[in-house]
């Protein structure tokens, strides 16, 4: 397979966008993407693009052939994928098989989500897709509610806090302050979130992520030829993913996403690196015990510790590991299946230095990790500086 | 890129499944593939699964671990891939991809929809985000009349009668009633389907492909170790994809489908074939016209002469080219996510001899077009008996 490396990246500002519509999204976050790398459609070979649930959030499907036809791309291969919140990381990640096959040279890779166009309740039931709709929604169990069923127990098997919780989604908000494609441009402080209302115990609103339109794209290349079109490609050094049972109640424990811990298990083995040597990471932050998951179980962090290495800034930007630069799901939004790609994005620019306020310092190893539903798949990508 | 091979197919009854569930309809087509190559789960390395509604048909996403997690295939990766009617077709391209690129060496790919748990104006809803839901649906263009169009226009430019249109059907039927997976086992003449009600003019009730509940299953293989697995794998020896605008109103010609045009060349390219070679053909007959186009658009007949060339049986069973020998999506029912995984199931089946009654003498090469939409998608593939 030949190495891949992402020559641009482009996306909308996430948050209500009442006055875009889908459509426009894609357009904006694709015609970006090709600028910024002075691109233009006739180069691209093939698309690939996630997206979770536009069957119920606007009543289109077939948006392959949607984003290709909007962005101009006709008569090339459009495929849309979906992994629920994971969509967009499972399309980069199908887009980068496509580049590693030989199959084609360049492609590019986008995510979208229109997720305000219908009322909550509808909104809810179109979420609850990414969990086992049969056995858990429709039997009660919000999507909150599977969460906080982890919360719950991650608080009593390892003594985590809702204060340790509380200070995920404020550091997120920090991060988000300095990013200009965030939803959430405030800083919050953890009395907030203390005082915000529960949604489902220990999980109150401030610890989950929004409800969010937007659209983000990048564009992949081989690496042999990547030098073509920047001078900085940053290379894709490892793609995985995993599947678990699709419900919470037949996984085999609360406190870990086993996925997760698979596909961070063979990212570092194609990467040849350990977890020690990532440098910033965009993990799944959808509530804020997801976070301390992730940070737990990509290895950042011993299993139960993650809760407390939150609090003590460990994972604040510039710490031992900085995590979720762009504000994380809960502060720079969350249009489901746009995420993937949005974190994407942000490593790219992260490990090329054009971060900003809230650049990383010498940054050479980044690490995306999306998930799906409340675990049932997880993809982990591992992105590395210059050749 | 490696070459590729089929070494087993299953697939349920396709039909008004009231009886069994969505997951119920996977596990049964998942496990006869397995068991008719004498497969474990075990052996499956990822799992690419096409759908194209299943938010809108059983209000669940989320599908491609879904299918993992009842098939017990449990951590692979595992993809869902949508592009409306062509998701079948799409996933398995995708899933060839995945192994000719040598990142797997056997991958699963799946087709399935559950389309009868809803009532016909949520059916319709559904099937119109196939199409352009914003410029055609919610402006009156329901999917039967996005295809009468077309047909009204062949009728118009090249004297297509509405017998002709109906010579398709009739065709279908009969070999629908040779086939124990079709929805409809029964024979119907040119008669009955001029006097079935319009649906949108010229088209009547037998000229449309039913709502069908389905699933079928392949499972691919790197070629060089199919025969481990079968003594006779059926090699892919093209596999191509093209867009085109998502609305009718936007294309150049309403008498062709242009994707279907580019991705025939592409894949006769890669087969190194013209289309005189291909013995048996699996072609998208959703509305009888879309039969003519695609047997025109792939290079069987002239531009024209597809109504004729029916009419005088030259698509018929052991005739020039035998077309839709499963009975179609008219006869042997459509269920959208699944169709172009049972195209692929029947030519396996034709390429070894094993199709029975419907069996095509010495077929050596196979074909499935298959189309998303009103023809903004189309995936081909072609197949080759043995090394």
């Amino acid at each position: 397979m030949r190495r891949v490396s992402i020559i641009s990246a482009g996306m909308t500002k996430f948050g209500e966008h009442w006055e875009k519509s889908f459509r426009e999204l894609i357009v904006e976050a694709g015609v970006r993407a090709l600028e910024n790398a002075n691109l233009e459609g006739k180069d691209i070979q093939a698309l690939f693009g996630g997206c979770m649930a536009s069957g119920t959030f606007i009543e289109q499907e077939h948006i392959g052939a949607l984003m290709a036809d909007q962005l101009g791309l006709n008569p090339i291969p459009s495929i849309r994928v979906e992994a629920a919140c994971a969509s967009g990381g499972v399309a980069l990640r199908m887009g980068y098989l496509a580049v590693a096959s030989g199959a084609y040279d360049i492609v590019a890779v986008g995510g979208v989500e229109k997720m305000t166009d219908i009322g909550a309740e509808d909104a809810a039931i179109a979420l609850g897709g990414a969990g086992d709709q049969e056995w858990e929604l429709f039997n009660g169990a919000t999507f909150p509610a599977l969460y906080a069923l982890m919360a719950n127990r991650h608080m009593k098997e390892f003594g985590t806090t809702e204060e340790q919780l509380a200070a995920v989604a404020v550091k997120n908000h920090k991060h988000g302050f300095l990013n200009p494609y965030a939803q959430f441009r405030n800083e919050i402080s953890v009395e907030a979130v203390m005082n915000s209302g529960y949604v489902a115990t220990p999980l109150k609103l401030l610890d989950c992520s929004p409800i969010t339109d937007g659209a983000a794209a990048v564009i992949l290349c081989a690496s042999e030829k990547a030098r073509g079109f920047t001078d900085l490609p940053i290379e894709i050094i490892a793609s995985s993913q995993a599947s678990d049972a699709l419900a919470l109640a037949s996984r085999e424990k609360l406190t870990e996403m086993k996925a997760t811990k698979i596909a961070a298990a063979e990212a570092f083995k194609q990467a040849r690196i350990d977890a020690k040597k990532v440098n910033v990471a965009e993990v799944h932050d959808c509530f804020t015990i997801a976070e301390i998951l992730a940070i737990e179980d990509l290895g950042f962090f011993e299993k139960g510790y993650g809760g407390k290495a939150v609090e003590e800034g460990e994972t604040a930007l510039n710490s031992r590991v900085s995590v979720n630069t762009s504000g994380g799901l809960k502060a720079c939004g969350h249009p489901v299946g746009a995420t993937g790609v949005k974190q994407a994005c942000e490593i790219f620019w992260q490990l090329r230095n054009e971060a900003k306020e809230r650049q990383v310092k010498n940054a050479e190893i980044g690490l995306t990790q999306n998930v799906g539903g409340s675990g049932a798949t997880t993809v982990v990508h591992v992105f590395k500086r210059g050749d």
